[in-house]
């Protein structure tokens, strides 16, 4: 690595950490100028590395999103497919509960219709959609279910519970009623 | 009425009816002094009848609210409790759907949890409690779930799809998804 990149690759890095605090106090509402001047580098400098909010969200949820993936992967071959695919959905509600921003990272931009994609749900999909074919091949989920669904609901219930006193209780409380159903029977 | 009563009592039409077109082209967005600015009256005017954004909104979506206090208090009667229930569902997702910035009036605001109370989730809750407790003793619904359960589920799957190409047709979706259950069998 030259002098020059490792500078660039130091910059970067402090700007990470400080745009991971400043989205922890103000989720989407981080300011990319708040963060170049806590981080003492130009405005231009933050927004080569984040061109937009969207991008500074997914690059410090990357690790959460990573975790995900991860914890899909390991629950693939579970024993119970439903149970594997329930304990996937309350570790999904815990880690868009715990981070104030999280649920817009998840949810498709207004752009993601278009040519531009969600890198995070698309990373997120790859790894769930294992986990959910084994669940619909057991007839626990119907087989129209997609994991795009899945995210949805459960992103609905944290944004519906953001200013409850508990918000992660509740929103495992709303999950619980979304996996039995409202009114099952037809 | 006192030609001052009357004067008011126009003054705050005519911002009301401002405040509507602003909510509908900016949602929650939608700022007092724009509205003041239209209305062609000073932001302390504005700011009597409205005393903060959330005021704003509750005025302007009242005759929503009232439109489907109504909708529940007729189906409170009908012949299949389960059949009423979903269709009010229905229309809620629809209302919530058409009219951005609706949602955040049906959600508990974070001063909701102190002393303050959200006056339009406190009247659906009055038209829709019979409607749901029909449906429970029919066996339709489990016992322990309340009318604010579903104004969170609706509301969250309607703040999941504000962005999609046809936010009503996926929410409807969506909705039939929760009803049914991700996974009912235990």
């Amino acid at each position: 690595m030259t002098a020059q990149r490792a500078d660039a690759r130091r910059n970067y890095t402090r700007i990470l950490a400080v745009a991971e605090a400043e989205v922890a106090a103000h989720g989407v509402d981080a300011s990319l100028e708040q963060i170049a001047r806590t981080a003492g580098v130009g405005s231009a400098t933050v927004r080569r590395h984040f061109p937009d909010r969207r991008a500074l969200l997914e690059a410090v949820f990357s690790q959460r999103i990573d975790a995900l993936c991860s914890r899909a992967t390991d629950l693939a071959d579970a024993d119970d497919p439903r149970a594997a695919l329930l304990e996937w959905l309350a570790a999904l509600t815990t880690y868009a509960t715990s981070a104030r921003g999280m649920a817009d990272v998840l949810l498709p931009a207004p752009t993601d219709y278009g040519s531009h994609v969600n890198a995070c749900a698309v990373r997120l999909g790859g790894a769930v959609d294992p986990l959910l074919r084994r669940a619909a091949l057991a007839g626990a989920v119907a087989p129209d279910v997609t994991t795009a669904d899945l995210i949805s609901l459960v992103t609905g219930l944290t944004l519906a519970t953001e200013h409850h006193p508990d918000p992660a209780a509740e929103a495992h409380r709303l999950l619980a009623l979304t996996v039995r159903g409202i009114s099952p029977r037809g």
